[in-house]
């Protein structure tokens, strides 16, 4: 099959079909997304090689449960072994021996086929489109949050960057608090959001507020967490997005004396992802700005690196 | 009055007696403790000049409260304006007008008087030393922690650092959990909670417990973030309490693929500080190291620093 392949470069090549296990499902991938970690993982970050791309919808095409045989879907990027300490945990997404698709030890989504568990696969709703469904694992993460923390309707809450991750944070968040506003680089993708009816800060233009209740960083950069401890109150709350492969510099000080919290946040529950991009609560078409064909994968890499473009899809 | 004044210098030396104003009492202090802050604003911390010291046993001389005058006090350090966003919301400790003593704009306690608001006062009671009462604001540092997170007696708990506040931490924790390890660089620190039933780490030739459920940071060092992410475990919790003049260079990657949560914590509540002394539930009497006379106090400060030293008081 054709996929798009790190190995140090990254280059479109014909690789073998991937095998699959009994209790995984062979996926016929129909369309994928670009996500900033994937940007990363070209440069280095996790040192993983093989097949990048974590965002899909797809047709499953062999697998053991009759149910979803031929059915779309969309799939939760970790795969547990069901049997380490925090397997038994109930933490699945931090199992010791886990594998997570186009991230680590698996190949993922920009290919022609993937292989995951059929537990950790969702049938999309025939009622949202491909290019919809393919936000699906990004919006989980957002609405990761909500599991993290409490936001309350009266809570300031601050979202740090304007890019993918971040517009889609600030639509999960938007119903939860009166509150929101997003700080961001770039004036067209703020714009977005003022349509949305979420408060819009231009970074270093106009004034972000100070003692925001909750900081979520979605910058992408290591000064990301920098800017958030500025804009937190005491006893305020930052959430971490950002992976980057650069280290980040901080004054550790200001965490202990304003008794800040900050908050790991990763891989969220694709449930309320599907039911919010069926409903439209969470819109995520005026985000896509480009799409290319499997074979043009480097040139689509290279693009979502451009800070000019939001979303790319890969239509395989 | 003597005093030992730090600007940019330190030196003992005659300055005015502290003023008053309505509220506040003028103590006569008669014992202090040297804090690892103290050390820290003597290279610059906090950019701090005037009276170091903020750990203190006194008694009351003048005052506004008849129930006070006379009495021996501890106190808490943070003096708020009880008017800011802050102090409305019921979090003085972050008031964003207050002084703190010996710490910012307030001179501290390693002089003949000091002052300090009547509310931030606790009588001390009679069965405790002086050299046991003054040990109050750090044990309250400790409990600090118990009030920003739950421990539950199964949950495994380390303890950074073997100084004068991993100490006081492990005692104060080791009531809530059955799982307490304190990881030190001194064997004759560590030595001391082993005495007290805990288990004890020589950093760098024993293994610390990895996957620890609650990590906390009193290394007083900026590489002390960095281990605690090295031992806690997926989405748990690191309580940071060291404030260092240096910075810390982190892998923010850790934190969000791990999920893990930073705690700041800073000063904590004088009651059950109190209560733990009086009934010898926190013991310190076997860290204090060395005492020295108030003329003595540049030496005090250097010998504080000294690794091989734990408590240095001195007697004013």
């Amino acid at each position: 099959m054709r996929a798009l392949v790190f190995d140090g470069e990254l280059h479109v090549k014909e690789i073998p079909m991937p095998s699959r296990v009994r209790g995984e499902a062979l996926i016929r991938v129909m369309t994928a997304g670009v996500c900033n970690t994937d940007v990363e993982i070209v440069k280095g970050y996790m040192g993983f090689e093989g097949v990048p791309g974590h965002e899909f919808v797809g047709i499953v095409e062999k697998c053991d449960n009759a149910h979803l045989r031929g059915k779309r879907v969309v799939g939760e990027i970790n795969c547990s072994c069901n049997q380490c300490h925090y397997c038994q945990l109930e933490m699945p997404h931090h199992c010791l021996n886990r594998s997570v698709l186009g991230i680590q030890g698996r190949n993922g989504a920009f290919a022609e086929y993937l292989v995951l568990p059929e537990d950790n696969l969702h049938i999309v709703p025939g009622t949202i489109r491909d290019d919809v469904a393919v936000f699906a694992e990004p919006v989980a993460a957002a609405f990761r949050i909500l599991e993290q923390i409490s936001i309350g309707e009266d809570d300031q809450v601050v979202v740090l960057g304007d890019g993918k991750l971040g517009q889609l944070i600030c639509q999960v968040l938007l119903g939860h608090t009166k509150h929101l506003t997003c700080v961001g680089k770039h004036k067209w993708k703020l714009d977005l959001l003022r349509d949305q009816h979420v408060d819009t800060v231009l970074f270093g233009e106009e004034q972000a507020p100070e003692g925001a209740d909750v900081v979520v960083d979605a910058t992408g950069s290591p000064m990301g967490l920098v800017s958030a401890l500025e804009l937190v109150r005491p006893e305020g709350t930052v959430v971490l997005k950002t992976t980057t492969s650069a280290s980040v510099k901080a004054n550790s000080n200001y965490i202990v004396i304003n008794e800040v919290r900050i908050m790991g946040s990763r891989c969220g529950p694709f449930r309320p992802a599907l039911e919010a991009l069926t409903l439209g609560t969470v819109e995520v078409r005026p985000m896509i700005t480009e799409a290319f064909e499997l074979g043009e994968g480097v040139r689509a890499l290279q693009s979502a690196s451009d800070p000019g473009v939001m979303k790319v899809l890969l239509h395989i």
